[in-house]
């Protein structure tokens, strides 16, 4: 079994929860990876230096002087931050870019078109934004150290390969990661686990008790119909939902201070 | 073989400079390390937070704040830049830091007795700055990335095993590594070079000419009464003289942009 376990900026940005949700993730037993996000800290920095985060379709334009702070944010405060955390309960973790033994490339985002409104579309450039080359991710080089009881933390900084570096989104990793192993290691089971501010997939937005405890692929459907899933769940349950196609055994979407217990939304 | 190599904060905040010695680094062969500064980059991120750098005896006094932004600074866009620019020259790097994989650990220096002048001591309580814990290093996780043809990269944070970053100087980690692979590898000759912006020791430090190609012990403590070498070189050497009497072979001082060339000093 491996579990691949996403935890968002929230989460990351909240000592009290970090700290519960590390002592968790630490008492996993068995091979696990995490991948972390580190966005509230860097709209945080943007700000504190002066500039205005912009972010279009809940991704960061990411100029020069963006890439510096999200760098700096995500693969040093964050990443070494929890790694440390884990090393104090006992768990050897190693906190990796893309960059970091060549695991993880991804390619610079095209300008893309935009729908900013009901009647404007837009072409956006994000900058050095990239996604996630999915066959580049080396996953032999992840389970050589999972083999040494090592625990991969990923940040949302990769590389292309020609020496820059770029901003991706934390969801995707975790996602491109979850596939790659269960491709690895087809005889194991990979579950991928996305950590939040919420219980799970609730039936009724404003009812924190109405989380939906399973869903399969007709009720996503039913649910989108219905305006029940709507905004940034969408592409977090269709990402859920290509990993599954591709190998990741189950999703499971829950509230990042109760890792270890059964309260979320498993999709299968 | 294994190669040590050390470059200070004026490399790394010199692209021209740093893109050359990336080069020439990735053109070594066989089993090498690198060990980065980040200074220079360290406090014009603090100006422009509107912190004033506060450096006693060359180091820098370190509150929470400043580690947040060394850690940024050095373990965050330095260290990713410095490997996204090695693996776009075939060379397969990995950034650490210490508590990544628990490679090196470090204690919080105590409040330590400073001769601010002729006159004047004064007690320094460094804040979160940490000494290498000489038998903490994991040389044999260093080790295994090496025979996998990885190559670490480490930036100056270390970390206490109780979930605490600390700010350690790049210099004694340099040669702390180089101690603990030679050791570790007793069977093979381990070299430590340091990358600096001069072409070496100098014996007059107005003519850069003057570089001395070789420096033993007795010299050495000749050169220091002549006051030949002085102020920052003189803990740099002290250093270096530690590493020989403890299995590393010899430590040359040098250009960074003369990785390749036999221009330096050697000390034997």
């Amino acid at each position: 079994m491996i579990k691949v376990v996403k935890i968002g900026g929230n989460v990351v940005d909240n000592p009290e929860l970090l700290q519960r949700f590390v002592r968790d993730f630490a008492a996993i037993p068995g091979r696990k990876i995490l991948v972390h996000g580190g966005g509230v800290m860097a709209s945080q920095m943007q700000k504190s230096m002066g500039m205005t985060p912009v972010m279009i379709e809940g991704r960061r334009v990411t100029d020069e002087e963006t890439l510096r702070i999200v760098t700096m944010v995500y693969a040093g405060w964050c990443s070494k931050n929890i790694v440390a955390l884990l090393q104090s309960e006992g768990c050897n973790a190693i906190g990796l870019s893309g960059a970091d033994g060549n695991v993880i490339k991804a390619s610079r985002r095209p300008a893309v078109e935009v729908r900013i409104s009901e009647e404007e579309c837009r072409m956006v450039d994000y900058g050095y934004v990239g996604d996630v080359t999915p066959d580049s991710i080396n996953a032999g080089f992840i389970d050589s150290l999972l083999e040494k009881g090592i625990v991969p933390v990923f940040n949302a900084i990769n590389h292309d390969g020609n020496g820059n570096l770029l901003n991706t989104n934390a969801d995707t990793i975790a996602s491109s990661v979850a596939i790659a192993m269960a491709r690895f290691r087809a005889e194991e089971d990979t579950d991928l686990i996305y950590c939040f501010e919420k219980d799970g997939v609730l039936y009724d937005k404003n009812d924190s008790d109405s989380v939906i405890p399973e869903i399969g692929r007709d009720r996503f459907d039913e649910l989108k119909k219905e305006g029940r899933i709507a905004d940034g769940m969408i592409p977090k349950l269709t990402n859920s939902f290509k990993a599954i196609d591709n190998g990741v055994r189950k999703v499971i979407i829950k509230h990042a201070g109760n890792l270890l217990n059964e309260i979320g939304t498993t999709l299968i």
